[in-house]
């Protein structure tokens, strides 16, 4: 196919011209939830996300029959700051661990019924260390915004976007600090588990990130001086699902950052985005906040790989499922109190 | 088959003499969590989850093949006091919704590939109104044990038990009163959506009940004197399944009521069950307090029918999928920090 966008600008263009979703479906599926065989809201949160899905697939009795999740990987060079509890080549065994079927975000997939795929971004290339400069130049950008937007199927109904990159927390804490400022500390937690001396070190370096970056561009600049390649197409990604009217569901702290700078570049760029979960990353909670997102669940994921987001496509397909399949008060003779 | 019982003190035996779960698997499943492909405690709630259920399942590796959600639906002479806003009616109009395939519960069986029953118990013959006297005698709540605990099947692999019932969030509340103590509108909520008028009135004969039944017996008598048709089907159902190390998802406010009266009877009777869902009934999550249940799901849904519970088998099948179906660090070649 041709190549969407070969720059930034013309990537944050297609950003500016995302579609809506469509008010007329949207409101046929709240006249239809109105008059299902249930006292009116008894199913809470499923209802709205019913219509939320309705709105965003044209359809008052949508289906969700085509669920895909993309797990994107990537190296970045601030692990030469020692941020991680795991060595850097843990990201590259991962993949293979997921191309092999083995991985938790493997039997999360296929116990909803969701298609994966994998993405390795140019593993022998880390990105550089964003504490001496910028991560990405902008071609490297374009390329990873590319590879996530090139990934979404034009059948999928559904998208969770995953993501796997040893040092990831650390650059998911600078995007969200060099967003919304704070200190660095308040975007900084353990991710896969360092202890309080890493924890020191991680903040240190988000500091030093900060104080490096800080204050320069938009959200897309942002995310090419501080995300990762993986990060960058997760973004790629959830732009392309706009694009094609396709409802996503947000992951944890990782996939949020990156979710995170198209909020920063286009105001409600992320309507048809819905939080997943909420992780025990520290800061998740805070940057769900930042979005005005709900999490579905709280389970105490913190994961990555897109896991929290593919246990919750189960909360959605229970919604739809009920939105669509239910009878109405007169179709099954219920008196409607 | 041979009647399991005859009597309530019979129950209250089987009740005692329920098996524990296998601590060998136990032990076994905990080793083998350590060892697969994430950062120690990264999946949260889903490896405690996991390692519950191959206890109560006597394996390490369990499967999840064959949840099982039984509804049953009782009418409640406790609605001579106008405690609803439906018309007891609808409790059989919803049981042919229910076999109809139309109703919240079929939907969500089918999407978490659940088989589902409904059982009506006598229909025609509501409770007594317990402001006026016991609900149910002896014979008639035996019975209704009886009813559930013939309902779980052999080949179960995890149960749910939904209800449906006009009038049974008073029976709950009356419940949760007497066993637990407080103020009657602490325990009372707008169940299907009573308005102000209405939970006053809901009040007063949460409070007429305790003055008439209050501090007589155990969980069985106040079952006995205070639950409906439907509520005692579920404990049988939830004991039942304890009986054949099923482990269960309790559901809202008159599951758990159901549940409460066979925890108040017997030390441990719910260590085979966990909390599917926090309801947006007021009362729930106090009860849950009570029963040490921490919910899986808080989405704000006050349907019943088992929908919430239903919701979260995707929780347990994406827990046991995760645990049975990940590689070991070993097997997939990964550093494990």
């Amino acid at each position: 196919m041709t190549q969407a966008f070969r720059s930034l600008d013309e990537f944050r263009a297609l950003l500016a011209q995302a579609p809506a979703a469509d008010l007329t479906a949207r409101k046929e599926a709240e006249a239809r939830n109105g008059q299902l065989t249930k006292p009116p809201g008894a199913l809470g949160r499923l209802e709205d996300l019913a219509i939320w899905y309705a709105g965003w697939r044209g359809t008052a009795r949508p289906e969700l029959a085509a669920p895909q999740v993309v797990v994107f990987a990537g190296n970045h060079g601030v692990t030469a700051q020692g941020v991680s509890a795991f060595p850097a080549e843990v990201t590259e065994q991962m993949v293979l661990n997921f191309e092999h079927g083995g991985a938790a975000i493997n039997q999360l997939s296929k116990a909803f019924g969701a298609s994966m795929d994998v993405h390795a971004l140019s593993l022998d290339t880390p990105t550089a260390d964003f504490t001496q400069g910028p991560a990405m130049s902008e071609q490297e950008l374009v390329a990873a915004l590319l590879t996530g937007w090139s990934a979404v199927g034009d059948e999928t109904d559904l998208l969770v976007t995953g993501e796997m990159g040893i040092g990831n927390t650390t650059s998911a804490a600078a995007i969200a600090h060099a967003l919304y400022g704070g200190a660095a500390d308040d975007w900084t937690g353990r991710g896969t588990g360092v202890d309080d001396a890493g924890l020191a070190n991680k903040t240190r370096v988000v500091a030093e990130a900060s104080a490096l970056h800080g204050g320069q561009g938009d959200g897309i600049e942002v995310l090419r001086r501080l995300g990762g390649r993986e990060v960058a197409a997760m973004a790629g990604a959830i732009a392309r699902a706009r694009s094609l009217r396709i409802p996503v569901i947000l992951d944890g702290f990782i996939c949020c950052a990156a979710a995170a700078c198209l909020a920063a570049t286009e105001d409600g760029a992320l309507d048809h985005c819905v939080a997943g979960h909420a992780s025990a990353e520290a800061a998740h909670q805070a940057l769900l906040g930042k979005l005005g997102k709900e999490p579905l669940l709280s389970l105490g994921l913190r994961l990555g790989e897109g896991s929290g987001a593919a246990l919750a496509i189960g909360v959605l397909k229970g919604a739809i499922a009920c939105h669509s399949g239910m009878a109405t008060f007169a179709e099954a003779g219920v008196s409607d109190g």
